[in-house]
């Protein structure tokens, strides 16, 4: 936002033919410059207060999938899941800053994969400063937590860290270089040869974090099998209940609290007039992520009730596990399209979440699949939904 | 903040009769028009992130709650309770959305319910943006949470999936409209015919929020007696304690925390001057925010101290589920008067509290009445003294 | 941030000598004054807006060693601790609010104490805002939890009030003023005479902060002695572990939540630009925020890695409570130089904080000490580090 640009060269002949209309004319374009350059400033102190808090907010997710494991495990793996949850965190941090941000961001680049900013080397630049690099780490670190769950109960720690690291160090930074980076093959602002005509809206990640969370979930369930004692000798499902509901509600509510950082946060900036408003009071960037915080709501409201009464109509029980995990999933289906749609089509998007949960439960349990967060059910078949929402619902 | 308004016509006779000091003025003009309209966007940016983070700080109250609750029943009783903490939130989001705001802000309307918005219909509309909708949703969930406490450990699910959605949906909006919106008949900013002269003033809402949920919690309480073996044969008090400290002691900082949304949030915005200041560094509203923070703190932090030396006088021991009630009667209390105190008043605030809740308690005894969560003494009693320390201290 | 001082004395004459270039002049410099006050209200809000924000965050700390607490020590004396936790929070804001933060910031003062402000008496004052009380106040009460861990499980909790009264009234305070008032005789902007020359940097307080908490939590342990079991006739240590690594997860994920407002807010402000870098996008003050954040993370990221494989050497297992201490550990050795460092030098700040902390556990051990937060050793060796580093890595 760069104020007035005020030229003494077009203002002085205005003023008059004397010698001092010179002098008056800059004088009066100095004032406007400084004043100029003091909303300059003012504009970065605004948006990266924004950037930086929704980044704060964003970090409670991964104490939010850490709670999830942590009641969702039975009590005697507890250790085993907490050390995986906060070495996601720390690994990823590590392996995010060396070499993740890189593969994302590090444009000037090809299609495929960034090429700069290794280690943070000559970052900040143009093309961004710290706020939008820690903006982007804490996604990555949400995403890790993602997976973590699926292969709960049964892993070896050191096969862990390595498919951890592997995954927000490389395959979740390349993955989201294609689609967020200004340089990706399927991003919507790419310059020229746009993937139909359009890039791919994906705007918090259904796809991009979710999916990509979820199908990595899959893929590490399939690899790892179910735990002992899920399935019976007749290959029927028996519940193995995790430990606490009281910790499922905690990491829960806590996802939903760091949701509030990943979606609306995902405009990155929040000074930003819309132009044919004439700044009206309800137009500009703020009003844009107040809707996007409001359909993030409504979306994971309306999938939480409608799990609670699909899954008492099929099972004939009201569970709260499957509430917060309803209401997780109706936040994976709309993030992808929570800034481009209206309030009540989040309703839709919830409703539908929820229903593409239940019947991924279903499908998971015919084919013996065990994956004790449910993070492909939840992020991959969710998010799947959360994309087809989008290109039918967006505005 | 509207910047300064240049006006063309009334500069370019004072630069002369020349036919250029026309052009002149409506460049100077122009320049400041610009200027002027970059700091409305700006001050629109301001005052969004200040409110939409403060919706974010005000939605951990519903956890807190949930923590609470959890901690204070017994183990057997947790799922349950955890269940109607989330769909609190839940279905309080829905019905918020699709009825309550309306009926509580949609003006223009009479002094007893709105009609405006339903399912934010036309909205946002001159009278405010999808933060002022977002800031008042999570005052609606939070105060469902209040509640949901004090019928604990015997109340039927679906019967208190109606009272809540109820309570969210159509009492606590209709009483919020009397007291905060424009047009309600007890507010003290409606126009001509105020009540009192005056209207009344509960910035927060100790009586919108605190004791309409003390209420509903009373009610509640009335209808479903006591809990088996909370009274012994003799009618004397067993004392049902609940099974986890460590979850009453989380939930009490995360609502700690989230009051900081709650009541310096109330201001709504951060960016006005006091006029008769001329910016000095500590009166404008940022001032005077920062001094609600310091009162809520202090209010809490008094009644805290002075339940933990009043229980031990009157029962002999040190207890923490006391000191964190004693600190949320405090915060109960001092939030209808927390803008209009100084901080040396809300020391006496929360002496009171503390007392006020004390003298609750012994009555609940004395009367047989059981409320696990103390919702009536804590939110009502409490509510009701802040209100006549309101009265009695404001500035 | 003060705009554009316009001058009509200095305008005038060089619109002409017309009666009304007088007026002229006066009218463009009543629009940049105009302008000019609205962006020095609009750097308030902005500057006040950061700052109470990065307070609220700093309050999830004392969360943050409230879950630790409870977590780590037996499941039989959660209830003592807690209490002991809320009240640190409670007596902490009552007595800095009358004491402590006069005796720390109420200049103008002597070198070793401040004399102002008791009570809040006249302020705020042109020094500060409420906000910055605020500020100041969260830290307090987080450095007060530091401490409380040290001498769980043994000790009186009448003894343990008046210890930690007397530790966020009197001590606490009077060490932050000799580093952080400007009158402190060792701070670095102190006006004349300053210690060695320069003054002593400690940012966000590696001395100030955790020295202090870490030597109040060993003397407080020596005083006390171990707990019982804790050393075997022999000698030997036995490990007394706490009961629940959920907790400590959750407690240590809050405290690095709350470190992003301790670290990154210790700038007290972001509207400010560097004066030689024309307002390029990366580098004003809202940047060298940004890169705290980030040495912030990397320097916990990498003392957890360190600390993982570094035990895993010496004792052969994976431990969750480790890897947790190590974080917290990298975390209390960078708060001093967080500012001042590179990213880069943050992985060795990690590295080597990893190692102190290691051998200061062993040495623990060795002298039959026990501190079962190993506040000495954590805050107290790696604080200690913290200083040595940042004296040789600042820019």
């Amino acid at each position: 936002m760069a104020g007035f640009s005020c030229s003494a060269a077009d203002l002085h002949p205005l003023l008059g033919t004397a010698a001092n209309a010179i002098a008056a004319a800059e004088y009066i374009c100095n004032g406007f410059d400084t004043v100029s350059n003091k909303l300059v400033a003012a504009t970065y102190a605004i948006d990266n207060t924004y950037l930086l808090f929704s980044a704060y907010l964003v970090f409670s997710m991964p104490l939010g999938f850490a709670m999830l494991c942590a009641g969702s495990v039975r009590a005697k793996n507890t250790m085993n899941i907490m050390l995986t949850n906060v070495l996601d965190a720390a690994t990823g941090s590590l392996f995010y800053y060396l070499f993740g941000f890189a593969l994302a961001f590090g444009s000037p680049s090809n299609g495929f994969v960034g090429r700069h900013f290794f280690g943070l080397e000559k970052y900040p630049s143009p093309s961004g400063d710290y706020s939008f690099f820690l903006y982007q780490w804490s996604f990555a670190i949400a995403a890790a937590g993602i997976t973590s769950g699926s292969i709960a109960e049964r892993t070896q720690f050191v096969a862990y860290l390595i498919y951890s690291s592997f995954l927000t160090g490389l395959v979740y930074p390349i993955v989201s270089h294609w689609f967020w980076s200004t340089d990706g093959w399927a991003s919507p602002v790419r310059e020229g040869h746009l993937l139909f005509g359009s890039g791919v809206i994906d705007f918090a990640g259904s796809g991009v974090v979710h999916m990509v969370g979820g199908i990595a979930g899959l893929w590490g369930a399939l690899v790892e099998g179910p735990r002992m004692g899920r399935f019976d000798g007749d290959g029927k499902p028996v519940s193995l209940r995790g430990h606490s509901g009281t910790l499922v509600v905690l990491g829960t509510f806590l996802l939903w609290f760091g949701w509030y950082g990943f979606n609306p946060g995902s405009f990155l900036s929040i000074l930003k007039t819309y132009e044919h408003t004439n700044y009206s009071s309800y137009y500009g960037q703020w009003s844009a992520i107040g809707r996007t915080a409001v359909t993030t709501t409504i979306a994971g409201s309306s999938a939480a009730l409608t799990t609670l009464f699909g899954k008492r109509l099929l099972t004939g029980h009201w569970n709260v596990t499957d509430v917060c995990n309803g209401l997780l999933g109706g936040f994976a289906a709309i993030t992808g399209g929570c800034s481009v749609v209206d309030p009540w089509a989040a309703i839709i998007c919830g409703f539908i979440a929820a229903w593409v949960l239940i019947g991924c439960n279903k499908l998971a349990e015919m084919l013996r699949y065990d994956d004790p967060l449910e993070a492909a059910q939840l992020h991959g078949g969710c998010g799947a939904w959360g994309i087809i929402f989008t290109a039918l619902f967006a505005k």
